[in-house]
């Protein structure tokens, strides 16, 4: 694009002069550290391999902005390659690259005069480009060579959003595809949002939303999609769509789409054809189907598997892939939502198309703050399964609560489901290696959206970039992540790098003990899931309501799922059951996940479960006064705007972690009949008036 | 705000470099007309008033970060009044502004050594800084002094934002107000909003849409607006609350919301004393009370003005007023919606109290392109009747036409009613000048949301900037106010000024063409109202279907509403009646607002109406191919971003007018059963490929 090119200053109104956050962590400024400074100025040109395709180009883009922005440098395009004090980019076999690393692995290789930056693949060169600038950015000297590849083939984003522009559960205005403006129109946000996701290493995307409109599947709506697949193809990225499973009927005006059907079938395959013609290089499909509404395949008697196969094979000429969700639950009120997906998909393990994978939440619930992980990773040996963590906030504070996320994601990952002995980590399942798969997905749910700032909450940035990184190296420490985008997005002030760091870490923590401390899940406010709702008795479903989770009573809090109930902690490893299938064993976090118990029961911290229970509402609320504290002391390293409004959301959040502290104090004591211990101060207010305050946001 | 004061240069890094519309029309680079910095280089400090009220403060910050933008100098503040080389800021009574003259009129006086700001208010001298620094942007030396006054009183925009952040009829991203992270942040947009708004004179704004959620009456949502209304306060702009008239129910838990009912008029009285505790200067409601399905008083057998007299009551004591929309009409296949209305009005002339106005769309049925006035204005001498245009472009091509509104605002505001003989034109009817009324409105639904340039379609922030400067004044000519937008937002230099302005005058009138010719009206797509959709037959309501207002059959096409269908040309004065009531002198812009006319009809063109209408569907598309040449002409005195939004929003604009032009064109021969003229080429689609194209749209 041209205007990367404007090397030339020109006068910014001072109005405007506070950072917006609208460059993510690809600020560029000018770095302060003169060691740095001086290490890199040895380089002068970039040498670019003979054939300088798309990808190479915005490579040598990015080298450019970036070193005329850290370093103030202009590099100059050398294709000489007798050079000195160049950066080499160069596509080869670099002996460092073994031939059976894993696609878009990259070296970087330090040399007396120049830096060589190396991959397989076009794609590989520029994430070591992005690599390098990193390094720079967060004033890092590199001495010695780096070599990178990635655990997991596919890194994706999930976009929820809708052809109107809405994004469901989006925390951050509206769409950030302007699907009216589209294919005419390539808003320059479309590019720097190709430039974060290659940043990280992510290399695929669905674009809209997996409640699909079949409107995607139109020509008028691939047009577009072209257009965005355009745009995003250089930086490594593929395109996927979310289909609507009834398309044969609404767009084909066939009379069915059952996945049998030799009518349904060639009309797929039509289509896979079709969309192939506008881009190539497709993704494949994404597909949510028969889960809260969606249509599927056993609307008319098909299993998940006859869905999938079938579009599996419409793709079978392609390099497309399909991706099928497991995230499927019926309405029963005697039944466990935590066993449904489990329970759908069992039979039809090793019955899926080598092209599709299954697509799991972290959590057999649904992305709640703290859930185990999902009882299908390490028990489907014959199926590919990919993971989806939700990047947006839905349950976690949206846009107003500061929750940094990659604890969340590292703790799913790390667990061990024992499904082949000791150390069949979750990580091990997703990447492949468990089973020795070939294919292997992780996929976020974006929290993107129109807001200069992309995310909203500033700090939700991070989310972004943790999931991004972590899809690449799932080894990665979410400290150094952290401390990778403090030093990219905030300040590179060592001190204040550390100490917000500290923040972030404890921020996930905090957040659950004012939420849904002990293993608590799914009290969130109706339909909208802001605020606390844990009297919600009443709801077009019972599992979308509070009490069939916390299941509280006079006896006790929590879902027995150990047999009484449900037999859920029978989809787990014996290891597991024998640890969080008891309750005296089993970790607090996860205590009300798996048992009901008793108010009095003494927990190993010396409380019973009434006094732990309040005891950790009221700390989580204290911890958000300290947070406050915290970010003020960052005060001078940070821009202004940032820092005030991060500041505001603090107080937000210590305004909301009250709110749901009283509703849920209040309103659990109604079962317990005990008092809030003695050395905590009683809510200001009543049960009936926190109910009354989260009436206020179900009015229209 | 202290950003406000950051006097230094920071590196922006260059991939940010192009405008990307955030600063409205408050741009304030340098200007490079040497002739005009020399003039305005003799000042260098400004002298305040010995008070320095919030409103002076922001008219001082204003003046210098004007001055440090638009000529690189830095404005001392000084308080002697001795001084020379001064910008004198002054409230006072000059004789300039006589005695009489309208509140915030202001004066910027001309003398040896100073400028003086002057005005009896201090927002009076914040807008003649607003009208110096104009006139610096658009390189303007004062040589004589300017006296200004605003010919209506409230000046205001109408919010359509929802709670839940989406804006109904929203073009431009998601709300611009962030419910959930006020009180406690105030985005710096908020800021920018009240600037923009001084700058033309807004000193009003109602924040939420006018179907109302009750949230914004309670506690928790009146803290949040109070926030808002902090921030607009010191420029000037009073906040107004759209309300639901059925809050005491939903809110106040009473059994009923008759206006009438004791209950119900305490409970609003009690409201509204609460809202002034958070507000001390509330604006007052605004109302759309049984309409669309909202609620109001004729559900319980009242009239309109029961339900205002009551709120009217309820405000009292305070200087606060009542809105209410005149938007009203029942569905009824047999009645004419034109005339609903006047009609449901017309017995409570004279029965509102003097705290209420009534807010009357432009034109009787709902913002279309052309519409005929309505005709209450001029009809209602008892009633303080308001005007409520739309800004955002609902029916005008929403963010992908360029369709510039100040004529039409213009030709509605011109057009005169003889309701009190010969130049009773709507404007004065608006201003109060033809009844001699202290209160006056124009409201204007706003166009804002959280796109980084606020409105979607750059040229769209030529239609709010038009708005503003003609509720200021509706003197003003639309080539005035199109160059001053284009001075202040796009180009200083005369020649593209002058063209610009051209393709701005020409915009309405070729949308027109390819959308609504000779009078059609409300053929849009259902519900989302994007594109053509002249087939619609069938809706919730008979009087939202396209069929309802074409009315084509074999013999012609046009609602008659001289008579036989409907009477409602009647309701105009007979000067009116006599020109439009009379197919052969009726404006052909208004022909098929009034009369069915025969396909086969010659008209004053000397073309029949198949072939004018063909003509005009034609001649559209033809022109929109015109504007992107002659936009192609503006390249070099255009920010690059800025022209390659508009070059590619015009291509789109062209494939949409042959969509419009294709429906419609195709549809209507169904009818007229006569053949396009030679001389134009044939659609390259059938009817039905257009239909199906329109089917996509509504795919969820």
């Amino acid at each position: 694009m041209k205007y990367l090119k404007l090397f030339f200053l020109i006068l910014i109104p001072l109005i405007s002069l506070a950072d917006d956050g609208s460059r993510l962590w690809l600020k560029y400024d000018l770095i302060k550290n003169k060691n740095v400074q001086s290490a890199y100025a040895k380089y002068n040109s970039i040498i670019i391999p003979s054939k300088k395709t798309p990808t190479i180009e915005k490579a040598l883009e990015e080298l450019q902005i970036g070193f005329k922005g850290l370093l103030g440098k202009n590099l100059t395009n050398n294709s000489k390659n007798n050079t000195t004090g160049g950066i080499k980019l160069e596509i080869t076999n670099k002996e460092e690259l073994t031939k059976d690393s894993p696609e878009d692995s990259f070296a970087i290789i330090v040399q007396k005069d120049n830096l060589t930056i190396t991959s397989k693949t076009e794609t590989g060169v520029l994430y070591g480009v992005f690599e390098l600038l990193r390094n720079i950015q967060t004033e890092k000297i590199i001495t010695k060579n780096i070599v990178s590849s990635p655990k997991v083939k596919l890194r994706m984003l999930n976009h929820w959003d809708n052809a109107n522009g809405t994004v469901e559960r989006g925390y951050a205005g509206s769409s950030i595809w302007k699907w009216n403006e589209l294919p005419f129109r390539i808003d320059p946000r479309y590019i720097t949002y190709a430039r974060a996701n290659a940043s990280l290493g992510i290399n695929a995307t669905s674009i809209n939303n997996v409640n699909a409109s079949s409107r995607f599947l139109t020509a008028e709506y691939l047009e577009k999609i072209k257009a965005v697949a355009d745009v995003l193809r250089p930086y490594g990225i593929k395109v996927f769509i979310s289909v609507n499973f009834r398309s044969p009927r609404t767009l084909g005006g066939l009379k069915t789409s059952d996945p049998l059907d030799t009518d349904v079938r060639k009309w797929w395959i039509e289509k896979t054809k079709e969309i192939h013609q506008y881009i190539p290089d497709f993704g494949g499909y994404l597909v949510k189907a028969n889960s809260e509404g969606e249509p599927g395949p056993q609307d008319y008697g098909r299993t998940h598997a006859d869905g999938a196969n079938m579009l599996a094979e419409a793709m079978k000429p392609y390099n497309g892939i399909v991706i099928w969700r497991a995230f499927v639950y019926n309405a029963d009120p005697n039944g466990d939502r935590f066993k449904e997906g489990y329970e759908q998909f069992k039979p039809l393990d090793g019955k899926f198309d080598p092209k599709v994978i299954v697509q799991v939440k972290n959590g057999p619930i649904d992305f709640m703050p703290r859930e185990p992980f999902h009882p299908m990773f390490g028990s489907f040996p014959k199926t590919k399964l990919g993971i989806e963590f939700q990047i947006t906030q839905e349950y976690l504070g949206q846009s107003t609560h500061l929750t940094y996320l990659a604890p969340m994601f590292r703790e799913c990952l790390d667990t061990d489901t024992y499904a082949n002995g000791k150390g069949s980590t979750v990580s091990k399942v997703i990447d492949g290696s468990l089973y020795n798969s070939q294919m292997s997905l992780m996929a976020g749910v974006a929290n993107t959206g129109s807001d200069a700032n992309w995310c909203g909450h500033p700090f939700n940035q991070a989310n972004w970039y943790a999931f991004g990184r972590l899809a690449w190296n799932h080894e990665l420490s979410s400290e150094d992540i952290a401390k990778e985008w403090i030093g990219m997005t905030l300040t590179n002030n060592n001190n204040a790098k550390e100490k917000i760091n500290a923040i972030m870490q404890k921020s996930l923590p905090t957040y659950i003990k004012y939420t849904y401390p002990l293993g608590l899940h799914h009290m969130m406010g109706e339909g909208h899931h802001y605020g606390p709702e844990p009297w919600l008795t009443k709801a077009a479903r019972p599992d979308w309501t509070s009490i069939y989770y916390h299941r509280a009573d006079s006896i006790g809090l929590g879902f027995d799922r150990t047999g009484k109930v449900s037999n859920a902690i029978k989809l787990y490893s014996k290891e597991i059951i024998d640890t969080w299938g008891n309750p005296d064993k089993c970790d607090l976090n996860y205590l009300l996940w798996f048992h009901h118990i008793p108010w009095s029961k003494k927990l190993n911290t010396g409380n019973s479960l009434w006094e732990e229970l309040c005891y950790r509402y009221y700390s989580g609320v204290e911890e958000t006064k300290n947070l406050q504290k915290e970010w003020n002391e960052m005060k001078p390293y940070i821009d202004k705007e940032t820092y005030a409004s991060v500041m505001a959301r603090l107080k937000i959040q210590e305004k909301e972690a009250i709110w749901w502290r009283d509703s849920c104090v209040l309103y659990f004591k109604e079962f317990s009949k005990m008092p809030i211990p003695n050395n905590l101060i009683l809510p200001n207010r009543t049960l009936e008036e926190v109910k009354k305050l989260v009436e206020i946001y179900h009015l229209r």
